[in-house]
């Protein structure tokens, strides 16, 4: 636990062009604050790095406000309670919150969340019962309907949605096909998570393999990448599919605009839809898709994996991990040092 | 009616490249035709002309298998029973059917639908009573799930879906905004078809249309065109909107390629979903679709308009008119000269 009373932050210099760069961040050391009436001090102890900041970098609208030039960047952390004037926090709780990518936060009570460390250790609040893990339960069943003998094909499978995607799709008694890239992210999804095959999009052709895999075409495709794959998805659609627009990866960066997908006419054809979500409406049903992952880590039957950077100073080159697909799990950074 | 022992019929000659020419087209004469057992002769009167029947000359998969080379040109058709062999059929009953380009067919009972020309005159169980009018109903009100207060947006509006979109979104309480090209077609939809608003494509810009007439954004948009129509209706999606993909009769004839849609990942950020339909799907439900038409009109409440062109040989030409968007109203051809 960091304890030095200096609160290092990485705060938005400038909106960045394409891949961030080490110039769009503001290294800030400012003063820890003390916390106010109902408010509590956290010690950050771990950064969440998703791919959704990538868009909160961005100006323009969008389904929340970009993070402003000189705000601290927003970030899921998760730490322990450094000094509490809040009634339902002691000093010592476990919390989580989107406290941003500081050591230190002040913030009010009613923005943070208790958690267990106990239950599971103080990442998996991050990824598997974090947002990761909201977005993958309530993207898949409540967006995609994914039910028994459905065929469902996850991009980005080996990554923090697409693994759990793939493996809830398992326990409802799908078969599950993942998009990966290269052969030991491949052997990941199928050999440690249990899908029923992949496609290692660096070395082999989507189209066919989705064709091969999929011979009864795809009835639900949960997209984390967009672009072409998204593209030879809606190709392979059956009757009645379903596309779960969770996010873009591939595109989050373009800077001569989106990949625009030209097979959209196969949901005409296929009756099918192609539908978007955002993980924060689901927040009044968090507690559902928690104990509901939470039983199936118990049982044995949910894997997770967390891809943990050690050192705040890293945040930048470690965010840019998650755009060239060489993290492995859901990535976080350990305040930490060591 | 047309009385003549000779039956003529447009076949496909080969599959068009962009428009229709008439060399894709064989003009065929042939003996009419004798009903066998449970079958009956119909001498047809009113052929539909569909922006679908462009996809039907495709090779390839589609929602309906191509029409194939040599094969009698599909179409919706309304006429006259001249023999039957089926208990149900009586001669001078009036029918409809897909009975395809052709002034005589022989079918089965079973294939073809009694319409009574009382209720209404035989041109509209092609259009507000027949496929169009059931296209525009469940479209409407199944797949787009439009609502009171919804801010519903039709393109092709004067078209014959269209038109009725508009009218059936009005008399459930909707705002309605049409996309027309020209002054004429606007004014018809604003002044005699009722919508609140109309935008025309040829004079002004789309996107800046759908922003001025639609300032909390669009819940329902009905599509028949595609392209950068589609394309502007998803950058001013509502929250929770719907896109309904109906047609895309601005990219049926493009021959490099379908315009691909850029702006999907608005459904991402309104949490809004595009799904697309096929109006055969509905066939056990038409009944319920045409009482209700039926019922709007016997109150006044939904106008519709045939564009009704005379003589059988001038079927290749008059298709064409639906691709230049010179048609005015549901087109039809009718087989008599005059």
């Amino acid at each position: 636990m960091t304890q030095t009373q200096e609160n290092r932050q990485f705060r938005l210099a400038q909106r960045p062009e394409g891949l961030p760069k080490p110039t769009d961040w503001d290294f800030v050391t400012e003063a820890v604050g003390q916390p106010g009436d109902d408010e509590i001090l956290v010690g950050i102890e771990y950064i969440s790095l998703d791919p959704a900041m990538r868009g909160w970098m961005n100006a323009g609208r969008s389904y929340i406000k970009p993070v402003k030039i000189g705000e601290v960047m927003r970030a899921g952390t998760a730490g322990t309670v450094l000094k509490s004037n809040h009634p339902d926090f002691a000093e010592g709780d476990s919390v989580t919150g989107n406290f941003g990518v500081q050591t230190h936060a002040v913030v009010a009570g009613k923005d943070a969340r208790k958690v267990d460390t106990a239950l599971a250790p103080l990442p998996a609040y991050l990824g598997v019962l974090g947002m990761p893990g909201m977005t993958a339960y309530f993207g898949l069943l409540d967006v995609g309907g994914a039910k028994a003998d459905d065929t469902v094909m996850v991009s980005a499978a080996p990554g923090a949605v697409g693994a759990l995607v793939g493996q809830i799709a398992k326990q409802k008694g799908c078969r599950v096909v993942g998009i990966a890239g290269g052969a030991e992210k491949c052997s990941y999804v199928v050999d440690e998570l249990g899908f029923d095959a992949a496609i290692d999009y660096k070395n082999e052709s989507v189209y066919k393999g989705m064709k091969q895999h999929c011979p009864g075409g795809i009835d639900v495709f949960f997209d984390n990448v967009g672009g072409e794959i998204l593209d030879s998805a809606l190709a392979n659609l059956a009757f009645k599919g379903r596309v779960v627009i969770c996010g873009a990866i591939s595109q989050y960066n373009a800077t001569d605009g989106m990949y625009a997908p030209k097979n959209y006419m196969s949901l005409l054809v296929n009756r099918a839809r192609m539908e978007g979500f955002v993980v924060f409406d689901y927040a009044d049903r968090y507690a559902e898709g928690a104990q509901a992952m939470a039983g199936w880590i118990a049982e044995g039957k949910l894997k997770h994996k967390e891809d943990i950077v050690a050192g705040f100073e890293n945040f930048p080159d470690t965010l840019l991990k998650l755009f060239s697909g060489s993290n492995f799990g859901k990535l976080v950074l350990k305040v930490d040092a060591d």
